[in-house]
């Protein structure tokens, strides 16, 4: 929620020069994302969000996360197409960081969905899905399996200072997850980051889906599993069955989850969430 | 450089209802100002910054401040207009702060101004001073002489651990300021705070002067005196004297000095920058 590297109105007016996008006109931080710098920038002719890349994000999956927005905004779903410069450029190099000239898009993000805006976010992600089928791009998800038991092993020893027992429940959980967790379901491109943060609506419709930053290779329906964490409950953790039985039944209504996803569905929810919001509330759940 | 004050975008739309202003489109928090929360605001008709004034500005200040931007912008100035909800109200109740909704103006800060662009800012600085002339709003200026008193007392038992001698300096040339500063030069209205972050250039116009929350009552050549030490002066305090000539030339083609406020200019300018930036490089400093 800040801007960590300063890019002055000189600097960035002659970068703009590098684009075929009119002349500078405007230029705010914005305090959006918690990895990167994001100014919102206005030229004569059309906003844009610039990014600069701060630490957090490896440079060697730009290439991944700038084709992958570029391949589904070619296909006119509402995602922000990163912007190439005059000899074909979209990865930039500016103020010691990679940078990237991106397509602005209008929506504001909802802090408490209702299940129409669920439904719609439902039927959006199962567009990603289908639009990111023929997308070639391959990275491998550093948030499942695999990346839960490096953190918790990284974390072990800390973890009897934040609550007694955590550890071991950490542990059962996570060998729970290792010997259940699906070896075939649908796979393909996935958000992964889902959150209503990154949902833009403009009125009932969606304007726009960003921060694909997390976006990697893994199944489909885990995706849905980890949106429906993020949207179905409230700030409190109270369940919000009706908002999270319309996500689902939005994303069904584009693309219906094989019989071995929706039997898959309660464990990937419980993975989502750590277990913590499994407690049957949604329709996967009870499919499950 | 944050946004203190997390306003969501239900509610600022049913905030936005009160104004005549059409839907909600897009809102940004923006990394702008040290003191306040700012989201950049579009509307279907217009774009806007929204302040929630967060705990540095005193509440019965604003009515000032506001009362001063709506003056100046309605004589035409580049100064961004209060904006008055359908009850004529512009100052309001936002999730548990004073608010405001601005206009938006257009145009960018420069890091490093050129002589033109000080010239530009030094004849918006003495419009701003004969736009003002007729407002009767009056505020006492808390970091003049008197503020400087107080801070020091306040800082006095502390000085010694930043640096040896560093009270007794102080002491020395606040005691120096009281005796010399003058007590009848032209007064009124002064921005003091027209740092370059605070002007906004749209190629070689100023766009936009903004950030009037130092905004008070003093001597006219005092904030000519903060404007200077603040231009003038390059990162690493190196004076770019044409570009402090460019200021006073361009403030005095519209407002020339009075005999008084040149033979004062000098001690202003050490009163402006604390005594370090007084070198005698500005034509002030030569005159005085």
């Amino acid at each position: 929620m800040a801007v960590y590297t300063k890019v002055s109105a000189e600097t960035l007016a002659s970068f703009l020069e590098g684009y075929d996008v009119g002349v500078l006109v405007s230029a705010k931080g914005i305090a959006e994302g918690v990895e990167n710098s994001n100014y919102l920038v206005e030229t004569e002719r059309a906003r844009f969000i610039l990014t600069l890349y701060e630490k957090r994000v490896d440079e060697r999956d730009l290439p991944y996360f700038l084709g992958l927005t570029d391949h589904l905004s070619r296909k006119g779903l509402p995602v922000p197409a990163p912007i190439a410069d005059r000899s074909g450029q979209a990865l930039q190099d500016l103020c010691g960081r990679k940078a990237c000239l991106i397509e602005f898009l209008t929506g504001v993000s909802v802090a408490e969905p209702t299940p129409e805006q669920a439904a719609a976010a439902g039927r959006a992600l199962a567009e990603l899905h289908e639009g990111a089928a023929d997308f070639d791009g391959r990275r491998a998800n550093a948030l499942s399996l695999d990346g839960w038991q490096e953190l918790s092993a990284e974390l072990m020893p800390q973890l009897p200072q934040v609550g007694e027992g955590l550890g071991a429940l950490i542990a059962e959980e996570i060998a729970h997850l290792s010997s259940e967790w699906p070896r075939d379901l649908p796979s393909g491109t996935i958000h992964a980051d889902l959150f209503p943060d990154n949902v833009l609506f403009s009125g009932r419709e969606i304007g726009g889906i960003i921060d694909f930053y997390f976006a990697c290779t893994d199944f489909l329906a885990y995706d849905l599993a980890v949106t429906h964490a993020a949207w179905a409950f409230g700030e409190d953790g109270t369940p919000l069955p009706q908002v999270g039985e319309a996500l689902l039944e939005g994303y069904e209504a584009v693309r219906p989850l094989t019989p071995d996803e929706t039997a898959s569905f309660g464990l990937l929810c419980r993975g989502a969430t750590g277990g913590e919001r499994c407690g049957g509330c949604f329709k996967g759940a009870r499919r499950g």
